[in-house]
């Protein structure tokens, strides 16, 4: 049987929405998106920097959505991040002009989509290992465009990139001598962002700091001037733009927020609330068995357990206690208000690979449908 | 700004590979079909049943791929069972011409277009609530169509269903009275699948059989004969098939297997091997830091973690560690001849919800690309 006989081609789902209905008609699971909450959250991140000069390059993997990634540059950020080169396709396509890939691309396919996607926009990438850097200098010479390369420090995250210091020179001069443009330094703690007390945050960014901060003397002693040392997520970044040594920062879930940042404390020993959660699932109370269980249609096929379980949004007692591929079973402690076909919140436990299982964003203000938004670089991981 | 302007619809993502392609060249993250380990599956499946007259109707809920339901269907299976009415559709516009679909469905959205896909093909439904059936009825009139309708009895998932005896019987008799065709007992004890030993598996549908058993004695004496009992999973069907009262069985993930199933046991204390690992994910080596730490650029976008991190397969002492948005760590014990570049296959810990992240299924036999398979009914949690 060939590819082609007796098959539907992926994604002939329709919306789960239009402009204008009411939230209660809106299909489910869906993901909400609160455009006042976004909005506030939008503008809030320029507010809390004032003061400082630090560029605003925000990370486009928590959203994959070019119509979030243009009013982040509207408000004043330099452009985004994202994961791969897929991705940065889908926001250079959507419009976007200015894309660093704040990750590592490996294989001559990739790196040749990469190096064509140069000559369409300002795109930057991360290197690790000093082959690469020959391939991607052999891509970007085919292909007859230009990037921004830069050097990945490992600071803590035990993730990718050099150890800073000496591998971090050597790797650059290397980036010099294959002709590409040596850009600056990426330098992520991606394992700071949900330390849970801010004193926690502080030590750790402090240690990613000094690595960053001597790598940059060695570079400079030997004449390879870092233009950027870019890093920092919205768990962290008000540390790494007060460092003095970070001029770029690049936070993503503070667009949206979700449980899990919603764990992290503050210097009164409370959830900080800096960001509005402004991203919701909603869900359909599909089955409603005994008093104190109430089944939705929202399980892990709607959302990603990584970081836990969502949270119940806005009822007392309730409490999504475990998830099966397509169901939610959610515990109610308090008063059994809930009715079959009921309508609920739920905010996500981690809200990147949550977003990454949706094909719109489905836009409200107050209790109407405003717009939908494509999640365009959904499923991008290549 | 419109939903339409400088946007990209989701989706226009190339697949990763093309018939003909040795596996290295495949694009990643990919899934991999095995289509050797994949057949044998099939087949395998039919000869364990041998000397049982039991239906089969496998759950295409683990699959969402038309091509694997119909050759399901051409050995045997009597049709497939899917979680939502936006599966079934899927199912039914790729050639099924017969889909249960083994959960309630609530809303009235939701029940219209369930009624109206009842014209198209031999279509049920599971019911838990009276005021759900009423509901139904109205639709399928509305529709003129017809569906089976199965009361799901609770048999120790805690999740749908209502209880066994009375209520069950007060439900069959709604469904009867309501001019809607009763074809009999939906009893899935999914949380029996993954119980670690035989003895734990018997006991929990040991359980679920005499509370069935019970209810259709009622149902009977009733006049309300149950045509089908249906039920069962990839970890327990050989019991409901055994037991006398099941005569339908569902099994879905025994076509590909996962990590997590390769962690039940046998009698012999052993991992059960009744099926093969044929489904798997292909990632590449895109980061080589130091000499313990391989990182892969198959992370949460690319596998759901519900039930653990995937296992590397066909390379000793090497051990996926931790998951993020789009890395996976692995960390190597062993000698580490581990190359950047280099192409891994990951086991995923659950298969379900992997399957969900991907539009194409990678078939291959030997080293070289087959087919390619749309996974048609993805993200169709509707």
């Amino acid at each position: 049987m060939s590819a082609a006989a007796n098959t539907v081609m992926p994604h002939a789902l329709p919306a789960p929405a239009r402009p204008g209905m009411r939230i209660e008609e809106v299909d489910t699971p869906a993901l909400l998106l609160d455009l006042d909450a976004f909005e506030r959250n939008l503008r809030r991140l320029h507010t809390t920097l004032q003061g400082r000069t630090v560029r605003v390059r925000p990370h486009a993997k928590s959203h994959k959505c070019p119509q979030i990634a243009l009013r982040q540059i509207a408000l004043g950020a330099v452009g985004v991040c994202c994961q791969k080169v897929s991705e940065a396709r889908a926001l250079v396509q959507g419009g976007v002009r200015d894309v660093l890939i704040a990750n590592e691309v490996v294989g001559a396919a990739k790196l040749q989509r990469l190096a064509e996607l140069g000559r369409e926009a300002q795109v930057g990438v991360c290197v690790d290992d000093a082959a690469n850097v020959r391939e991607l200098a052999a891509a970007v010479k085919a292909a007859g465009s230009n990037l921004d390369v830069y050097v990945e420090l490992d600071v803590g995250a035990r993730r990718c990139g050099v150890e800073p210091g000496k591998p971090a020179l050597v790797l650059a001069q290397a980036v010099a001598d294959a002709g590409l443009r040596f850009a600056g330094i990426h330098a992520y703690q991606g394992a700071a962002q949900h330390l849970r007390t801010p004193a926690e945050r502080t030590a750790a960014i402090g240690k990613a700091v000094e690595m960053v901060q001597a790598t940059v003397g060695l570079l400079r002693k030997a004449g390879l001037d870092p233009e950027i040392i870019t890093g920092a997520g919205t768990g962290t970044y008000l540390l790494e733009a007060g460092s003095g040594v970070y001029n770029e920062i690049q936070p993503g879930s503070y667009v949206f927020m979700d449980a899990d940042y919603g764990r992290n404390l503050g210097d009164d020993g409370l959830p900080v609330h800096e960001f509005e959660q402004s991203l919701f699932i909603l869900a359909t109370v599909m089955s409603r068995p005994i008093r104190e269980r109430a089944v939705v249609d929202v399980g892990l096929k709607a959302h990603s357990v990584d970081s836990g379980m969502p949270a119940v949004f806005g009822l007392d007692g309730a409490r999504y206690a475990r998830a099966s591929d397509e169901h939610g079973v959610i515990e109610l402690a308090g008063p059994a208000d809930v009715r079959l076909g009921q309508k609920i919140r739920l905010v996500p436990g981690h809200c990147d690979p949550t977003v990454n299982l949706y094909d719109w964003l489905v836009c409200y203000r107050g209790e109407r449908v405003e717009e939908l938004w494509p999640v365009s670089a959904r499923g991008a991981f290549y």
